[in-house]
């Protein structure tokens, strides 16, 4: 007889999410934070500058600099097959609208991470760069739903589900997912198009949403749903 | 010659989230989702009711039902030490407004989570029930500022800083102390006021949070501290 | 040959704007703040307790309370032809969460309007009373979607039209439904299901949002369009 | 003895709307959708295109012309006074983030009003043209407040006060200071520096809003209460 487990015990309050179809003109694809300054080059340019030594940092950036950039592939090949079947792309951006701390909202003032509109390492990873009839949305926060007219803008386009890849994944795309499923959103993460600076948090935080207010899969299948659409 | 961590790299791009003062009449004290549902013994009888065998059942549920009660004993004597100082004091619950199913919210109707106005495990949790005096917020959705119109009410009673307990912290705490954040709120979680189903979503989630958008302290620490105002 | 006029000219930049399908599931009835408060009774003891003569102020609130009482006529019947034909239905309710002013939204505790929870003229108008099945919205501001969960409540419901009716036409009125048509919602406001204490304000700002942002239709019109669904 | 009036009945359960004090880091100045083709210019360009005869057009235009020229005078002389003593100044402008119709409000899109980034009239008015360090914000409905991350960013900057000039009266200026007044900001309208197709118009719903939601005095009156600070 199999053993009772805490998952079973769950179950008997709550079903699982359910799976929701993806459909042009209904879903679009959010990519968040796609900017060079997630990449470890720019963690190491600012370590450097600060006065660390470059071989130690470059040592202890590069596990994660290999996550971003295997999620950025990832994301292309997601960004691909969405731009092929005429899904909506949006590109949301950490971006000030000034120079201007005050400009920045408090959440990321109070860490000091203002992005100024001409920061170059605020510009799109060269893979997921948006093209000119794509939408580009700019905050400074982390939920790209809150401190934009994102919600509003998806809401007029009558988009009711959501792909999200992007960075980090436990913070704004954190944010974002659970922001969206709170509205009303079918929000599908593609886990391994986003990554963090923690393999554990990312994992730990995709797990909390699995199946309570997200469906969580993999670009590969994400690709083959969308190719057969 | 101390070895550079990943840690210290992060450092030199983002500072570490400031502490803020607790003042009556500006921080108020949030309570998610203390309602009776959460508490194992309705996991027993819904587990029971759906034909699982009560021994196991408790077994399995025990180590839970354990953290919640530990939980809500560390949220009462935050909320006690908040009555004593006159801060505002708003109970959050999930409830739908009727036993319509289309009346609560998309996230929750999903998995089947309808809890209707009469449900008798719907009801606060003795220790922390509220006064007559104080708010009461009904949602049916996870974060508590994003199907309600508590973020209206706070900013109408000029609340600039949030101290946050209840359940269940991966879920409708996080979901809300990440908005709350994202708003312009100072968030401080009570890390042994909240619980969730595991003990290392619970971990991971505040640690995902700490010094990037929330502070995160003990429910003495918080006693001590409102002690002193 | 006809005369230009500035309306032809307003023309050739704007579209009027269009007739839009009235539908059980997709369109809600909106009836904001049809209490006893509105009527001119409630004026008659208010001013008669603040020391005015009695047989003057119902001199001059008689007018008023006359608009009041044809309105709610109106009201009703469009009310009975939405339950008959399925339509949800909503109301919404000047009503403070508790005596505290602190709990009733600034713009109206700054004019000294608070509603406490008990207060008896606060009750709805006999004639338009809700059924138990039907939502009851509170809120202690003037519009009825920016206080309030109601755009959270019925976007979760897809809703995507609303029929508005209720007091007063230049104030709450107003400001639900210019709101509600910059959300996207298509709006119908029912011209003489509404009022306000001056007819020309009512008349003035319905002319403002005709065409613009709503449609005007009367009760008679608004009930045959419903007859026939 | 004085004759009792309708207007001291009201008084009797509402008391007018308190003026407030402005003030540099906590009331900001919002111009709203001072755009060229507000201008008479822009409808005569727009109707004799559509093939309408040029004098007859400058004729019917001529009035309202010069009352938009009129306010523009105005809000210049108000902007300058704000600017003087360090107001935060936020220039509103109607414009879609691209082409595509898709991406404007529905709305809008409803009247065929989208305004393309490129739409040479949709440039702002000289006399009221942003500097560099001011905040220009992007909407394509009405009011400023909702379809933008407007009041996400003057919270975040911790403004409580507006002053509102700009166009249309009855339209986007309206839907502002309705919005604004709601979600709880002290507003005062200049009166002066607003206006609207109808002169009747924008007196009513001014007056609909005067000493209810919203202070409301001229540009003269303001400039002095300014130049005091």
């Amino acid at each position: 007889m199999k053993k009772i487990t805490f998952e079973d015990v769950i179950r008997t309050t709550e079903a699982p999410y359910p799976d929701f179809h993806l459909k042009p003109g209904r879903t679009a694809l959010i990519l968040i934070d796609m900017q060079k300054f997630v990449l470890g080059e720019h963690l190491v340019k600012a370590a450097v500058k600060a006065g660390l030594e470059e071989r130690s940092v470059r040592e202890v950036v590069k596990e994660y600099d290999e996550r971003v950039k295997k999620a950025t592939k990832n994301a292309q090949k997601v960004l691909n097959s969405c731009r092929k079947k005429g899904f909506d792309v949006v590109h949301v951006r950490m971006q000030g609208p000034s120079d201007n701390p005050r400009h920045t909202a408090k959440v990321n003032r109070k860490i000091g991470l203002i992005v100024p509109p001409k920061f170059e390492d605020g510009e799109f990873i060269d893979e997921v760069k948006p093209l000119s009839s794509e939408l580009v949305i700019t905050k400074t926060n982390g939920g790209a739903l809150s401190g934009t007219n994102l919600d509003f803008i998806l809401r007029n386009m009558d988009i009711d589900s959501l792909i999200l890849v992007g960075f980090l994944t436990d913070q704004c795309v954190l944010a974002t997912s659970i922001h969206a499923a709170d509205l009303g959103y079918d929000v599908l993460i593609v886990e391994d198009a986003c990554t963090t600076r923690s393999k554990t948090l990312h994992d730990a935080v995709l797990l909390a949403q699995k199946d309570v207010c997200a469906k969580i899969k993999s670009a590969d299948e994400v690709v083959k749903i969308i190719e057969k659409i």
